[in-house]
């Protein structure tokens, strides 16, 4: 063997990705057990909150997107238009959208331009603008294959080695983490408050930064995550305010990953984009060296179609040379899925009132937001519920992030086992009732605590039981 | 600013990568001028020869594939099913395919499992028995974003540093030496034999070799384009044998390259795996640690869905836990695109003879590779009447490679713009007529001689007329 653990690369031996893990492999096995028949397990199905991924658990695909995807795959059932209209009940609006995309692409099946095609990149400076109330220009927005690809194109631009650091939430979603480890940079964590239903706390992120500068570390972007991941947060605008004032003191470039943005219970999403800008106009010249990323992804809200890799991000005031090393860096893996492009078209131009498709399309995005809203709460009532469980109201994204207190005696017990006490308990209860959930040790958790973050995507409330009685029975054991 | 070129990472600075360079960034500049109507250039349209996407050039994607990927993006179809066979043509056997690979992926809005779906890991390895006549293990198969993101996978895990070393040939695709160079890993080049229309020569490869391992460079892996890219050249078994035999000798890992494997004008494609297998069958125990790595694409041959960015990856004798970290590595971006995979699914399990899609599938498939066959001949018999320009016979993929000899005048004109020859040759073909093609210099070339490449996918003859016009009048012009 030419290769071994000790001569790979060693960047990616030190990344760890925990929503992928052990626990999630171990969940597939149970999944495929059962398929084939094994009746050995306590369980009679595996249910993965471990992951955002709607689709897998009975979220039904937007009517509108799906119509126009299918034409998009097969143009040549647009000559027979009126079967399409009169058997299979496809609405004008569906047709003329999946012409003018075709128009647009050519054909799915063909390589677009590395950052995009381009009139789904004004689609998406138009959706910026109405949403921001300020100008966007498709030069500076790049499609790309999910949220997760832009926010690795950013990261591998941005660090060159050792001595780059990023401030990252703790906890956050381990993209980041893991991306800064195959860079070998520098990961400057800093603690989100969790007394304060874990927003962001500049304090602690003046300290976190301050420490790493001390360290020899050119900290020189920090992500935040808002709504947030895995908390689930919606920062208010004054939060988002005091972050973009910090990096400007700090000439740090701000990356916001705001893919939950439309997934919000609780006051209002404040993009960083339409903050900056009205910054921007209050103190004239004061923020135009603040280089801010925002990305966006066709996977979360009420999309939800995260199997078609599709996304956005938009760069605010980066030179011009730096942003030609960006395009080239997207290049080299050629484009984003081309149907996942058009989706993002469709999530940022959905159907207006008035429009064929707008009803249909109006009922289900509101179904699936009121139903998101409503196991959000079912769930979080269960853990208030649970001994020794401390869960911060839900504001936002798919996730609840519980702290767990746990008896010394199961702390010692996962000892034992070479295990975090949260990892553990996360195993135990796939084990015993086929529920899959992350270890907060996956995300990152101020020291001495101990959390798990589920979606609320799971149709139902059967399982929530299933968590109820699997942690009284934990704790009786290890009492 | 926080971030100039002088800052940011200077691996992503020094990568190149010239099929999407300058010259594509010029050619789309001169279709949006004609699209908005602009009379100035001397040409009406743009031909986009310097990249394989046969669909961009009208080549029409195969029916079947697509027929049934309009029912996976939109299941409610298949509520019709009578509509849909009477009125709209779908065969049973198209809905039959769509209600299985369903079955097997839930929604294609879902993410799968990082590696892929389980059942279209196993039609691979179906089609890899058929194909190699020998066992393959849906275990190590991995489905991924086209073959470019499968090779960024494996150099990621393959590189550490500066000091790891990859034989890469030359002339090769850019994405091996763009992402070596994100790897800050030492591209160790080979060239290839112009005089044995571009097949491997072992006595260069071995020379190479040496004098990367004599400056200390840890060479791990030797990477095969077969059949080439940007040659077109096509292996004879005996030389994959000798590659292999190498390898064995060195302790290379094998990278194989295999995405044009349908697109053979000229022998038989012979497949690293099968040709590795049948060795390790003739001299047991001899092989059994030779790291093999194969890859395929949904982009080429005759399927051409480029934009839908599928392939796939085989790991042969791989240790197990650098295959985890291989699996750690995808599982950061989560899974390919579902529909790409799906498209996999469909190329290596097409309709079958007898099957109602069958007759029309393989009337496509045929008909496009005869098309593919008959411009390549065209185009290579219009170089061999060109003054200066010779080119080896087309034997595979989609492209030729010749080489211009360019007067002395040419040659200083180039250098007083500051641009290697062949690229300032490649410009003006692009000003003057509105074909891209990409000069040698992108690829690599042995040093004193020129190139450059050009698909043949564009249809028509015209356009092969206007390169034999140009050349004239620009050796006419420097002479």
């Amino acid at each position: 063997m030419r290769l071994t653990l000790d001569n790979i690369n060693p960047n990616v031996r030190r990344a760890e990705y925990a929503v992928r893990g052990e626990l999630a492999v171990k969940s597939e096995e149970f999944r495929a057990r059962l398929a084939k028949g094994d009746k050995w397990l306590p369980f009679d199905h595996v249910i993965s909150a471990n992951i955002g991924n709607p689709q897998q658990l009975d979220q039904k695909p937007i009517t509108f997107f799906r119509q126009v995807c299918s034409l998009l795959e097969n143009p040549d059932l647009l000559k027979n238009e009126s079967a399409l209209v009169d058997s299979l009940g496809y609405k004008p609006d569906v047709l003329d959208r999946a012409k003018w995309l075709l128009k647009q692409v050519g054909s799915v099946g063909a390589y677009s331009a590395s950052s995009g095609v381009p009139a789904i990149k004004e689609s998406v400076a138009k959706f910026l603008e109405r949403r921001d109330g300020f100008p966007a220009d498709p030069a500076h927005i790049y499609l790309s294959a999910g949220a997760s690809s832009g926010v690795n194109t950013l990261l591998n631009v941005i660090c060159g080695d050792k001595t780059a650091g990023v401030l990252v939430p703790i906890p956050q979603y381990p993209l980041y983490t893991a991306t800064l480890a195959l860079l070998n940079a520098t990961c400057v964590p800093y603690n989100l408050d969790e007394s304060k239903a874990w927003g962001t706390d500049l304090e602690t992120i003046k300290k976190s930064h301050q420490k790493a500068k001390d360290a020899g570390v050119d900290v020189r972007c920090i992500v935040i995550i808002n709504p947030g991941n895995p908390t689930g947060a919606s920062l208010a605008e004054e939060d988002v305010r005091a972050v973009l004032e910090f990096a400007r003191e700090q000439n740090l470039v701000v990356m916001a990953d705001e893919v939950y943005q439309t997934n919000v219970f609780v006051g209002k999403f404040h993009s960083f984009k339409g903050v900056l800008r009205k910054m921007q106009q209050e103190r004239p010249g004061q923020y135009d060296g603040l280089e801010l990323v925002s990305l966006h992804s066709i996977s979360k809200g009420m999309v939800g179609e995260c199997g078609h890799r599709g996304g956005y991000f938009e760069l605010v005031n980066f030179d011009a040379e730096v942003e030609a090393n960006i395009y080239k860096f997207v290049s080299i893996m050629l484009c984003a899925s081309v149907i996942g492009q058009c989706l993002v078209e469709l999530m940022v131009n959905p159907p207006q009132p008035g429009e064929p498709s707008f009803e249909l399309y109006d009922k289900e995005f509101n179904g699936i937001h009121a139903g998101l809203h409503e196991r959000a709460v079912a769930l979080h009532r269960a853990f208030a519920q649970m001994e020794g469980v401390e869960c911060a109201e839900p504001q936002g994204a798919m996730y609840l992030f519980p702290t767990i207190h746990l008896p010394q005696k199961a702390i010692d017990a996962a000892a034992a086992e070479g295990r975090p006490a949260d990892e553990f308990y996360c195993l135990r209860l796939l084990e015993q009732t086929g529920i899959c959930v992350v270890p907060g040790s996956g995300f990152g958790q101020a020291e001495g605590t101990l959390h798990f973050r589920t979606t609320f995507l799971a149709p139902g409330t059967e399982w929530v039981g299933s968590i109820v009685k699997f942690h009284k029975e934990f704790l009786d054991k290890y009492r």
